[in-house]
């Protein structure tokens, strides 16, 4: 991997960020004896913003959550793990707002200043009582210091919490940009799925945020595919408690600077769901250089990380250029010339003029992909678009995890 | 599986057909001690078809393949099993030009009359040697009779020989179709990948024969999928060889009859190669029903089909709905409404209403997927349009296979 993670970025420090404090309880809403259910509160004042997933079918918390967050401020972001209330119908449009419900009347502000997320099995009803019975017990454990627990609470099927902190030097002072994620597999319909949740203290209006956010996701929670499976509940969002004081205007330096941060931040965590994705054993960025745009290099880049053949030879750490060919060549690009596209592996050149590179030694292949993280690059030759897009192996693990999860 | 190969079909069956003649020899182009090339040829004034591989980077014989059928009528199928010339520059084309030079030397024919095709590993330089040697003795052992051994000497990863047959009744007298197939998941580039050769003693001219195959392609080697990955080689021919006497005429009644028994040898052989797909253990179709447009239906059914999540559930025989539903949710089809789409288990119903059908008992979706062969049905709901794509599931034996093959 030719891009590191900078060292602004800490792993696995979960910094407090003014404005914003967290609760984590055992509710037992699926699993028995671990905690299942995280209350994030932000002072009054701040912003937020979010992304969801595409996916046609989202889950009644994404309806829900969506609808909130157009028509009111946010206080509260409630997360369940164990149960995705996805594919639940009615049943589940009302459950989600019954939470949300229980908080506001706990907390005392409108039902639409809360915003609920679930992640978990596919298509059993959410039981709603678990919720108020661990309403008021949160709400009295807030705490400015519990992102480690809740990274631990958010969790499914991932092996390890996933969070990291940031501080940025802006001209008014310093602020923090905390964030955790879950998500093992990209993406499991089961346990449906990603979840991200990122805060700053700095003061920033909402359409910035927003717009501080998609830029943040584009390259990583959208850019990672451990499956190519998207799911039902995937959710990523940008809290601003402002609480620093500290604000930050569109277009400015300062601006420059915390998206700065958030990226990293982002990345940070993207990194470790394709890490710890189902079974993974590699960690391989496919980078895709001049192409004609960024859709076809897209294109090429998710063909190449979907692809069984590619990612089995990752598996087997076999620089099978073949099978990485093969797949550009599918990847539904016109005019592609075979001549012009070159591989590499790393710093390798495998693939020149239609085919092997004459001065390719397997050994210098067989190198790199001994790796546990490497990158794969291929140049099309055609314009100057490109992109980058991060994704594992598919391991005897991966169809384990898959098979035998709900036996 | 609802659809069953009608009784017309007999498998495993390589019924000769007048005008067209087959030879098989151990070359030693990779494998040693096992049949590796087959001559195949058709009598002079024989029709021919062809549908090749979408693959941008289609391998030297697909091209030289393609050139030599559009100026010329064939003669000759050369048919190489071991490696695949794909990948493999300028060079490959010299190759597959010179063998094909080769038989027509002997033959007394133009170059262009001979078709080339290849399969086997991909990238490394095909030897022409062991085609001048064999060649010789493949034109003095030509026989109406080598169905079987040419279904055998055209595998690689295969398990088992692809071959069948058909007789139809025409109002000018009886024709038979024979046809053999190779492919052991679709698509393995490697072992590139999926070849068909169908031929008929009817008198077919060549535009008709075309539309015939292309007709019959869509609904057979064209609607399977092991793995998603597009061959660099694929190719499928069907010849005419006329040599029966018997004309059948674009949309006569014998058009139709010709057109039913091909297809049903194609389907036979399209469902024999996802059968003994890569460590498939079921065969399992996708339908697609009240989509609008058919390319809707396509996209549900393919990302069905192609779903890591998906197959590692039909592998496991486990009745997962959620990772259905959630496939049909990022299929790309806009403005889908969840309460109308219903998903059915052969015959038993299991989503309504945006959830779980209430009449669904886990025993019976169960009963359906304990089962080796079976159907997943997805009504959208949207309108009239359907189709159908058969698959297999992902096994520890797919990545196994695909993790050691080079090893």
């Amino acid at each position: 991997m030719n891009q590191g993670t900078t060292s602004t970025v800490r792993a696995r420090v979960g910094q407090s960020v003014a404005g914003v404090r967290l609760a984590v309880a055992a509710a037992g809403i699926r699993y028995q004896g671990r905690d299942d259910l995280v209350l994030i509160e932000m002072a009054e004042g701040g912003t937020a913003a979010a992304v969801f997933t595409r996916n046609q079918f989202c889950a009644a918390p994404v309806v829900v959550a969506r609808e909130h967050l157009a028509r009111d401020s946010t206080r509260y972001l409630l997360i369940n793990s164990g149960n995705a209330n996805a594919g639940t119908g009615d049943e589940g449009m009302r459950a989600a707002r019954e939470t949300c419900r229980a908080v506001a009347a706990m907390a005392g502000c409108a039902m639409n200043e809360v915003l609920p997320f679930s992640t978990g099995v596919i298509g059993e009803d959410l039981p709603t009582a678990p919720f108020q019975q661990a309403v008021p017990g949160l709400m009295q454990g807030l705490s400015a210091d519990a992102w480690e627990r809740a990274a631990n609470a958010i969790m499914t099927t991932d092996t390890r919490p996933k969070y990291c902190s940031a501080q940025v030097e802006l001209s008014g002072g310093t602020v923090t940009v905390t964030g955790m994620s879950k998500g093992s597999g990209m993406i499991r319909p089961d346990m449906a799925t990603m979840l991200a949740y990122v805060a700053t203290d700095a003061q920033v209006d909402s359409g910035t945020l927003q717009e501080m956010l998609n830029q943040a996701v584009a390259p990583s929670f959208n850019s990672i595919t451990v499956d190519g499976d998207t799911s039902t509940n995937d959710a990523c969002v940008l809290l601003a408690s402002g609480a620093s004081g500290i604000p930050v205007t569109e277009g400015s330096a300062d601006a420059q600077l915390l998206q700065s941060a958030l990226d990293e931040v982002c990345m940070y965590l993207a990194r470790e769901i394709v890490r710890d994705g189902e079974g993974a054993t590699k960690l391989v960025e496919i980078v895709v250089d001049n192409a004609r745009d960024e859709m076809d290099a897209r294109a090429v880049a998710y063909t190449i990380a979907h692809s069984p053949l590619v990612k089995t030879a990752l598996f087997a750490s076999d620089p099978n250029w073949g099978r990485i060919l093969a797949a550009v060549g599918r990847a539904g690009v016109d005019d592609m010339d075979l001549d012009a596209v070159r591989i590499f592996l790393d710093d390798v050149s495998i693939v020149r003029d239609g085919g092997r590179d004459p001065a390719y030694r397997e050994e210098d292949g067989q190198r790199v992909f001994d790796q546990d993280s490497y990158e794969i690059r291929v140049d099309l030759g055609m314009g100057n678009a490109g992109t980058r897009v991060l994704t594992c192996d598919l391991s005897y693990d991966y169809v384990k995890i898959n098979a035998e999860y709900r036996s």
